[in-house]
């Protein structure tokens, strides 16, 4: 029989975090024991795990004592305290907020890509931002044989990123204007329902959003070259689940669409769906509940020389998050443990 | 006193055609008479001008006699075949249909742009695709100063631009979904509630929709440059009204975002709306029921040299069509009839 472990979920009650659950349950991850974490507002909660319900415990140093794995989903500044403090006692931690990502001593993994970045962790193992996992699962393969160059990026991201409070605010909103009521804003800046709007995540100095940043840096460490250019433009659209991007890259050597989707359709994580003639590309919707990261729309770039534009989809619950990091701690479980 | 003309809107009870008319109201268009024409479908309707109610006439090959502009949208069949004869009878046509705008005898006009090519009409002008309208009125300004080489451009397109019956599908969808119902597509091949798609128009033999090829194209003809690169992706996303849309240029002469915002905010039909400090920049919600195209998001563009990003809106059945519309009919009656 293999290896279990004792296993910690930090931020179990949010929107990843109870999907981190589910995952570990659908993917039938060794779990010996599971504690499930969170700060003080859930303490009397139960989450199921198993059929079993488990109590929420609040989050504290003593934590992780005689724990092995941590995911983490609960806040940069959480996982900034809480993170070393677990992975001085032993328990690895593969962290979902953006607070380990650049740091140059943790890894930044996504399994399809980068699994041997896994090897030289030091306690901390960092989970990318949801567009750039879809977007690097899709892209790797192309980068491999042709070489990227640049990337242009503008995403249709679903209001799940913000977390259920922002699926909360989209879904009253809409019932505020079906039923001619005022609409409130609380979570975000604008009105989200019927409306899109280019932000998300703070404004930095170069005018660019963090979102479309980490794109361009979590792309170049993810994928393990520093001199591929991206340009991205992050954009909130009213969609409950599943992140949507329109891709544009520039390669070195010419890939034909055919070899692009022959390509993707063989690399793993991925599924091509594209037959414009029978109207076929992916949606949202498609990739909800999902795992797979869906790509489609694939035609050259008419406007350059080596060209090719695409459109991908994926669940930014699962495979952008609470997957990605289930999938870091089972190579973790399995080859590093 | 000036001259006053005898107008007549073709395809008045549509979404586009109610709003010419509303245009023709709001901007105090010198009519002399105004004529509603539609299918046979909208006998006995009866639509405002002025505090008049006007019945809507049958559309027929006589429906012209007299009349000195037709404004249509009507689609493309009914441009193809009524077009001409209104031309034939001196009544000039603003046709808003796809059908004529690449025609080399036709000029395809957006006023802030080439207002100079009214003059070689022959009976008839086209209006632009919506998409085209609004990006041109915001890049022909960089173009003049700094030549735009490429345009990437990914669009949020709004579901007015199908037309009233789309805005039915996608209140019904809503509702629908609300109300714990099944959902109904009868005008879009997929669900457009709470999802996006990358598919507007029909797809053609090199895998783009018919939609971003007139992006391409019409840009072209608009901007008198036929060496402008442009590589599209439209999808329609779950807004009611105005056309979102990223745009990635490259330049041949560096312009700096700051030079962008002041030449922009200058020139004609456009307004900058462009703080990211205070969070400022414009959404669909924000252009919705005005003329001015907004601009905002304006940075550098940093996977190249010479390169801007920027975010444009507008709303897509006012400037898009039924204004842009109307105001070429402006000039066409000051300068040409």
């Amino acid at each position: 029989m293999s290896k279990l472990f004792d296993v910690a979920v930090v931020g179990a009650t949010g929107a990843v975090g109870n999907q981190m659950i589910a995952c570990l349950e659908e993917r039938n991850f060794p779990v010996k024991t599971l504690k499930l974490l969170a700060s003080e507002i859930s303490i009397g909660k139960k989450l199921k795990y198993k059929g079993k319900d488990i109590p929420v415990e609040v989050l504290s140093e003593n934590s992780f004592d005689g724990l092995q794995i941590a995911l983490f989903s609960a806040g940069g500044g959480t996982s900034q305290k809480f993170a070393p403090i677990a992975a001085s006692k032993g328990c690895v931690v593969v962290d979902n907020s953006s607070a380990w990502r650049m740091d140059p001593e943790v890894p930044l993994v996504v399994p399809e890509v980068n699994p041997h970045a896994i090897a030289r962790h030091k306690g901390i193992i960092a989970n990318p931002n949801c567009s750039t996992i879809q977007m690097v699962v899709a892209l790797k393969p192309i980068h491999d044989v042709a070489r990227i160059k640049r990337i242009v990026v503008s995403t249709y991201q679903a209001v799940s990123g913000t977390g259920q409070k922002a699926i909360n605010e989209l879904h009253d909103q809409v019932t505020a204007i079906m039923n001619f009521r005022e609409v409130e804003t609380k979570v975000y800046h604008r009105q989200i329902a019927f409306n899109c709007f280019p932000h998300i995540d703070v404004f930095l100095e170069n005018d660019y959003t963090k979102e479309e940043m980490k794109m361009v840096n979590e792309t170049r460490k993810i994928m393990e070259d520093d001199s591929i250019m991206v340009a991205a433009t992050a954009v909130r659209v009213p969609v409950f689940y599943s992140h949507s991007e329109a891709v544009n890259i520039e390669t070195e050597k010419k890939i034909s669409p055919a070899e692009v989707r022959e390509l993707l359709d063989r690399s793993p994580g991925l599924r091509v769906v594209d037959d414009p003639k029978d109207l076929i590309y992916p949606t949202a919707l498609d990739a909800t509940g999902g795992d797979t990261t869906l790509v489609g729309r694939i035609r050259e770039d008419i406007s350059i020389k080596n060209g090719i534009v695409m459109w991908i989809v994926a669940d930014n619950i699962r495979k952008g998050a609470a997957t990605n990091a289930v999938q870091i701690a089972e190579i973790l479980a399995e080859k590093y443990l």
